[in-house]
Order: C-alpha cells, then sequence, then structure tokens
C-alpha cells in the first residue's frame, strides 16, 4: 500500500547511534519511495544527513536520553531530546509514526505522555513479534507493565490481533494466554481470572499456552503481564544465544569441523538469519495515537531500516485507528474505565 | 559418602513406566554397591523384580495416579497409589527419600501432606538443574508455588543455596532475583518488595538477574515465583528444542550436509549430553521432611538412574536436616509464621 507516510526518526536512539541509524534510515527510504523521514538530533548530524537524502528533513533536538536513565523523570525535563521532539511531531501531525533504537522505558514514557491513549485503552502494551524458525509468533505485553490487572490482557489480545493481522499479515490469529498448564483450570490466580475474561470477551482466544509452545508456534499470539513477557523474551535470547555460541566453538573446534561446518554453512546462515530479531527491527507499543516503534538497543543497520519500515506500514495498515474501533465496542471491554495510574 | 541410603522409588511414574524406571533402577544398584531401593507398584510388577535384584525391596501399592488427575484430590482418594505409599514409607522411616517420574502436581502434594514440611519453612519449592552448556544454574521455584509473597523468595534462596552447595557442588553460590531489568529499583511492585528482602536475609544475594542471564550462568541460583519460573524453564525447554529441531533438519539436507553434520558429530553429542535434562534426573522439591525428587514425565533410564542417584546423594548430604537449620535461625525468616492456605 504504497501512499505518502511520514515516519519521525530518533536519530540518537542505539548503542551505535547516530552512525547505524543513518545508515538504517538511508536503506528503508531508498527501499520505498513514499516514505519521508523528520530525523531527530542535534542539528550538526540530522543536518548533512537531509541535505545529502531526499524525502528526508532534519529536525533539530539538542539533547539525548540515555540507556541509564531514570525513564519517566528524563522524559519529564529534557523536552528537547529527540525521543520526545519525536513524539512531540507526532502528536502534533507533523509525522505520523516514531521509531527509535533508544531506551525502551522512555520511548514508553514520551509515547504515553506525549502522543496519548487511544480512546478506550486502559494501558498501552509493547509486543513483539518472536522470530520463531516456524513461523512469526507475537508475545505481549513484553514490559510496558511488570503490574497488570486480569482484564488488562483482554485489551493486549485484542490490540496484539490487529498488528498481527495487518502489520504481520497473519490472518485470523489464535490467542493463547501464557500459562504454566494447558487445561482451563491451571494457573496463578491472576492467570485463571485472565483466561475466564479472554474467554468471554475475546472471540479468537483458543486457551492456555505454555513457554514451551512460544518457539515451535503452537498459536500466533501469548498474552501475558509485562513482568512475565519480558522475562520469557529475553529468556528466548538468552538461551538462542548462548546455544549459538556453544555450537560456534563446536565448528571451531580443528580443522575437520570447521570443514564440516563450511558445508553447513548455507542452511545455518538461513536458521541465523530466520531466527534473528533484525528482521522485524523492532517492538510495536500498541494502544497510543499513532504508531510508535522500539528497536532493540543492539540493533543493526538492516534492523534500523525493518523498524522504520514497520512503522510505515503500521501507520499505512491503520492499527492506531482499528484498535480504537476494536477496543471501544462496549462488549469487548470489561474494564475499560479502569484508571491509570 | 558412600553409606547405606534406602530410596523409595514409584514404579509407575512417567510416560514409558514401569519399564524405563525398572530399567533405571537396575542402573542405579548397580552404580551405587550402598543404595537400597524400595520399589512401589503393583505387585505382578515390583515383586519380580525385587527378586531378580539385590538390595530391592518389593512394596506393592496397586493403585496408580495417572498425569491428568486432579493432584490433590488423587492424593485424598487413591491412599494405595504408588505415590502415596512412597512418601508414606518416608513419613514412617522406611525409606529416606523417595523418586518419582510421575505426576509432578501429585508429587508435591502428597510430599508435602504425608511427609510434612521442614519446620520453619512456609512453602516447599520445586527446584531444577538448568542444563547450561556454560555450568549448572539452579532455577527455582518452578511450579509448586503458583501463587506467591515475596517473603516466601528468601527461603527458597535459602533452601537452593543449601542444595547448590551440597548436591551440585557449587560453593558460595551467588544468588539472582529473576527480574527485568538489572537496577535494583526494576520490577513489578513484587519483585521490588522480594528485593529488598532478599537483600536484606539473604547474604549471598548479589542483586538482579535476567532471563538471558540463566543459560549464560551470570549467577548461579535464580529464585523467582512458580508462575515465572515455570514459563521461564518450559520456555528455555521449547527454544533448546526448537533450535536443535531445525539444526537438524539443516543437517539432513543433502549428501553433502550430511557429511559436514559427520565431521561435528562428537562435538554436538557433547553438547546435547550438556543440555540434557537427563543429565540431573530430576527437580527436587526443597523444604519437605525427607528427601523429593520428581523427574520429567519422559525421563529415559539414564534420566530414572541420575534420578535415583540424585535422591540419595540428597539423603546423605543432608539436605532437609541443613534447610531446618538455616531458614530455623530467626534473623533469616521475614515470615516464618505466614499460614499455610
Amino acid at each position: 500500500m504504497p501512499d505518502k507516510v511520514i515516519i519521525a526518526v530518533d536519530a540518537m536512539g542505539g548503542d551505535d547511534a547516530p552512525g547505524v541509524v543513518l545508515e538504517g534510515c538511508a536503506a528503508a527510504l531508498a527501499a520505498d519511495p513514499d516514505l519521508h523521514v523528520v530525523l531527530c538530533g542535534p542539528a550538526d548530524v540530522v543536518g548533512p544527513f537531509s541535505v545529502a537524502h531526499e524525502r528526508c528533513t532534519a529536525q533539530p533536538a539538542e539533547e539525548v536520553i540515555s540507556m541509564g536513565e531514570h525513564p519517566a523523570n528524563a522524559v519529564r525535563r529534557k523536552k528537547d531530546s529527540s525521543i520526545v521532539v519525536g513524539c512531540r511531531l507526532v502528536k502534533e501531525g507533523a509525522a505520523q509514526g516514531f521509531f527509535s533504537a533508544g531506551s525502551t522505558g522512555a520511548c514508553l514514557a514520551a509515547a504515553t505522555l506525549v502522543m496519548g491513549r487511544v480512546r478506550g485503552v486502559s494501558r498501552p502494551a509493547l509486543a513483539t513479534v518472536i522470530p520463531s524458525p516456524v513461523r512469526p509468533v507475537v508475545l505481549t505485553d513484553i514490559g510496558a507493565n511488570a503490574d497488570c490487572k486480569p482484564a488488562y490482557l483482554v485489551q493486549f489480545a485484542q490490540m496484539a490481533t490487529v498488528y498481527m493481522e495487518k502489520v504481520v499479515g497473519v490472518a485470523n490469529p489464535r490467542v493463547a494466554l501464557l500459562n504454566i498448564g494447558e487445561e482451563d483450570t491451571k494457573g496463578s490466580a491472576f492467570a485463571q481470572e485472565a483466561h475466564a475474561l479472554l474467554r468471554e470477551h475475546v472471540p479468537n482466544f483458543a486457551g492456555n499456552g505454555e513457554g514451551c509452545d512460544i518457539l515451535p508456534a503452537k498459536f500466533d499470539i501469548f498474552v501475558t503481564d509485562g513482568f512475565t513477557g519480558n522475562v520469557c523474551l529475553k529468556t528466548i535470547e538468552g538461551t538462542s544465544k548462548t546455544l549459538f555460541k556453544a555450537l560456534k566453538g563446536i565448528f571451531m573446534n580443528t580443522l575437520f569441523t570447521k570443514l564440516g561446518a563450511l558445508a553447513l554453512k548455507g542452511g545455518l546462515k538461513g536458521l541465523m538469519e530466520r531466527v534473528s530479531p533484525d528482521t522485524y527491527g523492532g517492538a510495536p507499543l500498541l494502544g497510543v495515537r499513532g504508531a510508535c516503534i522500539v528497536g532493540h538497543g543492539s540493533s543493526s543497520p538492516l534492523a534500523v531500516k525493518n523498524g522504520v519500515l514497520t512503522t510505515a506500514r503500521t501507520v499505512r495498515e491503520r492499527v492506531s485507528e482499528t484498535i480504537e474501533q476494536t477496543v471501544g465496542a462496549p462488549d469487548t471491554a470489561p474494564e475499560a474505565s479502569d484508571p491509570v495510574r
């Protein structure tokens, strides 16, 4: 659906910013002729890049929020930071979406405070596409809400369904509650209550799924609270990384094993690509007004490129607007009037 | 420490019982000349085996608790089941430890109800040795307590420390709280409270650890509630299994890749063994009077053998008695009088 879309990009987000971000933006602009980028960052960084590239505008923002800072405090204090300025552009209509590979906490705080929540959404949730070798799986919440009420998970499921259908391109996704047993009555008091609410309010809810069901993609979407989701996502990352590292040690052991590994190179490269988080390039914050996608701090130029393109797709597919229509329906909102802390 | 020890074994536990259990018992008896086994199960199964093997006694138990049954109900109703009979032998002093590869829930219920809790322990916790390729890591609770109070985690840490030192053989293990950020102030309200209590009461507490720190063994012990721990453990299992399956597909692709894989066979076999749950053979239920170890339902004969030997080691190393001394100390028990639900 190639129509003009304007994405604000945080030039200073990520471990290797701004170099990696600029390289990723250039690749995204080259890949999508209807994409416009507003690059937010120090004038001496964003100015020259915008001059050198078509469809790119510079938006000076002289402050930077670093990874170590307290997110909410930093967002309140640093009004001229690349993250706050980028979110403000979306709020004011100068851009339609925002991408950053910077501090996840600061992006969540800025997007929620500045861009604002979609009407009817109790809590925006962070989702991610788990790079399963089988097929893509969406996990949410992966950390926006460390403390949840069971009712929040209904909206998490509804929002993830919209994202999975519109952006990942999976029709009629099956939603599972991440739980510690398959049977309906299993789990903590929280999980049992969430199960009952999902059963009642989410037509595509398919029951409980376990940790071992995620990578084999037994369901399309796994919903959980932000604490469990974050532990789970990082456990997948740590497990894959450690196993690949151990494999590499085996491959490099002797000349003989090196030759063996050479024969497998093509296949292994394909597997590494399929399970790489770079393929999807970021985690959408679902439930804010406009698109907001947060990339990994260690994003490569490819991850930034894909993150920016995914943000554009999220805008074009009207994810935010569809979420408003979905969660707004009266019979799908068990606790929509729940006050924000 | 080879002195005589008597272990009750559930002959009917596991997907391939009793065959796999009997094979594992025979291997354990052959490996440890001071081990005695009391085999619990139907007379026609346990009788002939006990006649054929030295240091093995038969204890008829005609009922079987299956995987699908409601654990607490089954334990109350089936007094003559192999699980309940095995736990009763420990209670009565006819055996010192119990091993089963049967229903985890039924073993937890029977051990807690029949064997009883160690004095001062609020909640027994299920622990497991995560087969990391780096070095062994203990994760607890992995599912005995889906709903926890933060104070429980103090005892989980203390009990896991005893097990890690005495049975796994790691001196001065470093304990981490499984959390969603490294900084002390990160996490849910539950995690923040648990962090403060661990800091106060557990001298070997080393701070927060994340999901990505488990398999790389950044800490020796990870403590968490039974919901998060179970999701996390199953996520590790599902991730490893899916990646190994994908690798196998690559290896078997063509004659050329098959030859390549052949060169790597030795190294890959070693890695598979290091990350196999069979190596440790089961999850100890810490905090019950006597030793109780629960094996995976899909345990191999090797896993049963190692499970029985680990149960014997848990008895010989006086884990239960040491836990009583440790959690009994008044300044280490923030909420020891907490009533059982």
